[in-house]
Order: structure tokens, then C-alpha cells, then sequence
């Protein structure tokens, strides 16, 4: 076992403080990582502050991780010290299932285990739950690590191993490219990533937000067009437009509105939750042979694919740095969604 | 012109009577049909007692039709008098749009003409909107006129026309096929067809029904499996294992319920639409990137296709032969859904 320094939750209406934590013995397979950077997700935000029901405290979040190999243990292949790095939302799954085994481990049927706040036995986690990146550093089976290209500074790829894998994923098994139109809900940390990924896939895109606030941000990012949703016009003159629309909001939306702006064969994908279920009309499916899709993450394989892809393409989040300190006043801003588009915690300042 | 013999509902609130109607003349690119049976959808009964609204009378259902070919326009080169034909839902589409090109005209962008209850020009139909099946005969363009194999009889064919197609489409379209899972939910005049197709493209059928009170004929109709979906504990047995379920009900179910039935990337299709928006829960679908869809009978292509493939495979629907002095209690039946399982009209009692 080994001691790192983190950041840690001690209760959902507490404030962030610095702990030591223990980190797993380095088994056979695993790989340490020195964290450099660590990306502030929303789920961090319900999970810590127990938005979501079953927190454990103190509580370490933290998904989007980029750093350096520190130690690799005996049998691991695929990475060396001094690698380049990153772990995003998951650092297990049973590996026999078929999920598992069709590379989509984050849809695992046993439950894949969770980078942080998931209950774990002892032995692979001191504590019995998992502890996230907001940390000086971390032990993780490498089958679990993807490599970070050179090319991607490691502040701005460490969201990509959530947002960027959550908005790649639904794009390619959807079919994003050339002669696809495709709109983008929501212009936040997920929907910007989404914007990139999109245009780089070569699809058209579209982004749908409250507000035109953000469109010349949006247009610079590779979108073709960019429309405010608080316009009841935008719902008119989009009818039967897309081919794939990715919802990035979790709040709770009208999607009958956005199901009619389907094409033929359409679909519209939901990555965030919505709190409320959603109220869906039958017709608006049938009628156009639509689909009402969800999408989690991605595998394993995948991420690295996504990686190497934005590497090619010069795709990294846009962020804001900051320092461990400004975590708490860093989620307040999330909730008020003020960030463009997404923090990142320099590590160094744990 | 010609005038046919027809029953027509002349009122929501009346009861079927003989009728004489106005079919067009014999345009070059038209056939006209000797129609010798007709089927009963529940479309009809919502259309004709005007309970989806747009109703006109007379109103004259009727999209389940199969004849002979009684005479040819001059331009026709896929029929010759005699020829044994079937009509379906749709007897226009705009041929221009992109469903349209894409051989999907009932999605046609403009609106397909519907069989019966829609408006068209005077010359297109005299009294201003189309009269379907519950007739002697019936004039269509070609392209909207398929073949009926030999080795299917009339009568049991006329319903494949609209359930045959209904069900073919969304199976063939979402994959039905060896090593899939199928469920069909609902063992009416949509779902017994629907069970005999997928059995017959290879899937594994299940059906799951309110009760096992069809089960012996699911079973002989080729399904594996029967469950009854008043029985709570059949959600817990089937959490995660199907590819497609195929949702024939119209009736408002628990969505939710029957999406955590589905496995990984599968698919619930609705067919029927229910009276009021389905409530869906976005963690049923983002968790096993699942899809909730609709479907809406099939192109013309695909429906030659299906008759093709039920004549190859001996399918065709199971029936009680009425004459058209029962249409009335009939109808009360299939809202009482008691039948076994579709009523077709032998229009020789017209």
C-alpha cells in the first residue's frame, strides 16, 4: 500500500479539504500513475454532494484523469514508466460477460466498478470503495489505462476520458461522418467536445442551445449552425432535419420537440439523466420509423480509439485550470453553468 | 367512372350499410381489382367511429385487400387481367422525397395517400377522398398494387397486407433473424402474424401476452417461449434478454417495464400508438445504450417482399371469414379483442 494526498468531500454539504488516502499495493497487472490532471465532471458534483443517494464518505471524485507512469508491476506489457497516461470512469469489470467481452466493459452485467465511490472488497481498494483522481495519484489494472498520444497536452485530455468518450462513442455507433447532419443539445463541457468530434468525423453540425451566448464559440469549434431552443422558430424550421441529435442535458427537456426534428430513420441519443422521466408520443417515433437512444461512456478500446483520434485531429477540451483549493467555488459554477467549458484541477496544487 | 358496391359507415354513432360509390376511370398507369376479401384493422374502427377525428362519410375502411385483376390501363406492365393482387394502406406517395427514393413511401414526406379517409383531388376519387376495401372493387396505380404469390390463399393473405407488412418491416429492419431474441408483446391480429414471421426469419420467438390463454396456439404459431405479463415475477426472468421486442399493443403500457426486458443495443419497437405519451426513464436506455422506436407498416418493396416470403414459408393470417351484414359486431368484437385472430370480409356478400 502507499499514501497519496487528495481532496476529499467529508459530507454532502461539506466543503473540500485535504486527506491522505491509501492506495492498493502495486499487484502483477498494475499500472501507478502520478496524477497530473484531474477534470471536474457533473457526476463528480450529484455524487459527491449525494444528489444521486449512496455516497461514502470521505468522499475522492474524480473521473477524467491524465498523468504520468510511475511504476508498472511484473506482468504489465502495454505501458512503461514515464508513459503518458489517462483513467476515466471505470477501473474494473468482470471481463467474461457478453458486454464485457464485446469490448463495451462499461455496459459489464455484473456492474463494471466505478473509478470513485463504488464498493469494492478491501484488497482492491483500502476503505472498500474506490477513490477518484483529485489525487496525487492512483493504482489501476492496466487494462484499464489508455495511453495519451503525444500531441494532446494532458490539462486538456484529461475531460476527453469522460466528455470526450461519452460524446465519441454515440457518434461513431451512429454513424457521424460525411452527408450525416447531426445536432449537439447543449453548448457545456460535454456538448463542446461534441461539437469537435462531430466536425472532425466530418459530419454537419448543428448545435442547439438556450441561448445564442456561445454560438461564435461554437462555430470556431466546427459547427455549421447554431441555433437558440428559446426560439419557438428554431422548432418550426428544423422539422425532419437530423439524422443523429445528441442530448448533453440533463435537465428536463421537451423531447417530443426534439424527436420531430428527426429525419427518417433518426435518432436522438440521451447522455445526461433527466431527473423526471421523460413523456415521449408514440406518433412521433412511428412516424418517421425515429429512435430514442441512451448512451454510457465507452470500452475500454474505444477511449483509446477516441484518444488517438482527437490526437490526429488536435482535439483537446477547452478548460479552465485551477488549483485543488477551488474545487468547492469550481462546482458552484458548474451548477450555475458557468464554465467554458470544463475545470481542470493542476494536481500539483494538492 | 364505374360504380361499385360498398358498406359504409355513414355517421361515428351509426351501424354499416350498402352503399353505392363513384370509382375513378381507368387511367393508364391504373389496374382495377375485383376485390374478393377484405381484412379488419383496428385502424378502421378508430377511423370510421371517428375516434382519432378527420372522420368523413360515408367513410368506407378497408387497407387488407386482395382480388383478381379485373382490367389494365394502357401504360401497365407488371399486371394482366387475372392476376392475383393485393392492396394495402397507401395508394399515392409523392415518389420524389427522400423516402419516397428510398422505397419507404409510407414515410413520404408530403404524405402518403392513405387507402381510405383521405383527401384527394376529385379526379383522383370521386367525393373528394379515398374509399377502401369493404367494396366489390377498387381502381390503384400499379405502383401501389403488389402481387399475391400462388400458395397463399386470398383470405388469408388480405390481412398480411397491413399486419403482414406492420410486423415484417421493423423484424427485418432491426435484424430478426438466427441467434436473435424476439418478443412479441401482444398475441392479437398484429402479434400472431408477428410470432409466424420472426419464427420463420430464424429468431427465437417469445411472446408475452396478459395471459397464457393463447399460449397452445404461440406455441404452434412457432414461439419458444410465452409468458404472461400479469405475472410480475416474468419481468424479473427477463431482465436483460432480448435484441428487439416488438410492442403490438395499443394499449398504455409500463415502458419502462418492458425496456429493462431488452439486452445490450436492443431495440422496443412500438407499432401501435398509445393514447398517451409513454413515460420512459432515461437510466432504462442510457444504461444498456437500449432504444425505444416506432415503425409504420413498410414500403411497397418490401411489401411484395413479404409476400413473397410468407408464401415461401406457408404464413398466412389466421381468420374468421364474415360476410358484410357482420361488420358491425364485428367490430364490437375486435374492440372486445375477441378474435381469433383477424376478421376478414368475403366481399362476395357484398
Amino acid at each position: 500500500m502507499s499514501t497519496a494526498a487528495a481532496y476529499a468531500l467529508p459530507s454532502a454539504d461539506g466543503s473540500f479539504e485535504k486527506v491522505a488516502i491509501e492506495r492498493r499495493a502495486l499487484g502483477p497487472d498494475d499500472v501507478a500513475i502520478d496524477i497530473k490532471f484531474a477534470g471536474i465532471c457533473h457526476s463528480d458534483i450529484h455524487t459527491a454532494r449525494d444528489e444521486w443517494g449512496g455516497a461514502r464518505y470521505p468522499c475522492v471524485p474524480g473521473h477524467e484523469i491524465a498523468g504520468i507512469v510511475s511504476a508498472v508491476g511484473s506482468s504489465v506489457r502495454k505501458y512503461q514508466v514515464g508513459d503518458r497516461v489517462g483513467v476515466g470512469c471505470l477501473v474494473n469489470s468482470c471481463g467474461k460477460c457478453a458486454p464485457c467481452l464485446a469490448g463495451e466493459e462499461q455496459y459489464c452485467a455484473k456492474g463494471a466498478t466505478w473509478t470513485y465511490n463504488n464498493p469494492v472488497p478491501e484488497d482492491i481498494q483500502p476503505g472498500g470503495y474506490t477513490m477518484g483522481g483529485y489525487s496525487t495519484h492512483i493504482v489501476v489494472d492496466e487494462k484499464f489505462v489508455v495511453g495519451i498520444p503525444e500531441g494532446i497536452g494532458l490539462d486538456v485530455a484529461a475531460p476527453l476520458l469522460c466528455a470526450g468518450i461519452t460524446l465519441y462513442s454515440p457518434l461513431r455507433h451512429w454513424g457521424a461522418g460525411p452527408g450525416k447532419k447531426v445536432a449537439i443539445i447543449g453548448m457545456g463541457g460535454l456538448g463542446h467536445v461534441g461539437v469537435k468530434i462531430a466536425a472532425a468525423l466530418g459530419a454537419e453540425v448543428t448545435v442547439l442551445s438556450q441561448s445564442l451566448r456561445k454560438r461564435d464559440d461554437g462555430l470556431r469549434m466546427g459547427a455549421t449552425n447554431y441555433y437558440a431552443t428559446s426560439d419557438k422558430e428554431t422548432f418550426r424550421r428544423l422539422r425532419g432535419e437530423f439524422d443523429l441529435i445528441i442530448n448533453t442535458v440533463s435537465a428536463d427537456l421537451p423531447i417530443d420537440n426534439y424527436l420531430r426534428l428527426l429525419a427518417l430513420d433518426g435518432t436522438l441519443v440521451i447522455l445526461g439523466l433527466p431527473e423526471k422521466p421523460m413523456s415521449v408520443t408514440g406518433r412521433n417515433l412511428a412516424g418517421f420509423r425515429r429512435s430514442l437512444s441512451g448512451s454510457m461512456i465507452g470500452g475500454l478500446a474505444q477511449t483509446q480509439e477516441m484518444l488517438n483520434f482527437c490526437a490526429a485531429h488536435g482535439i483537446g477540451a477547452e478548460i479552465e485550470l485551477i488549483s485543488a483549493d477551488d474545487i468547492d467555488s469550481a462546482y458552484d459554477r458548474v451548477v450555475a453553468s458557468d464554465v467554458q467549458y470544463r475545470f481542470v484541477i493542476d494536481t500539483a496544487s494538492i
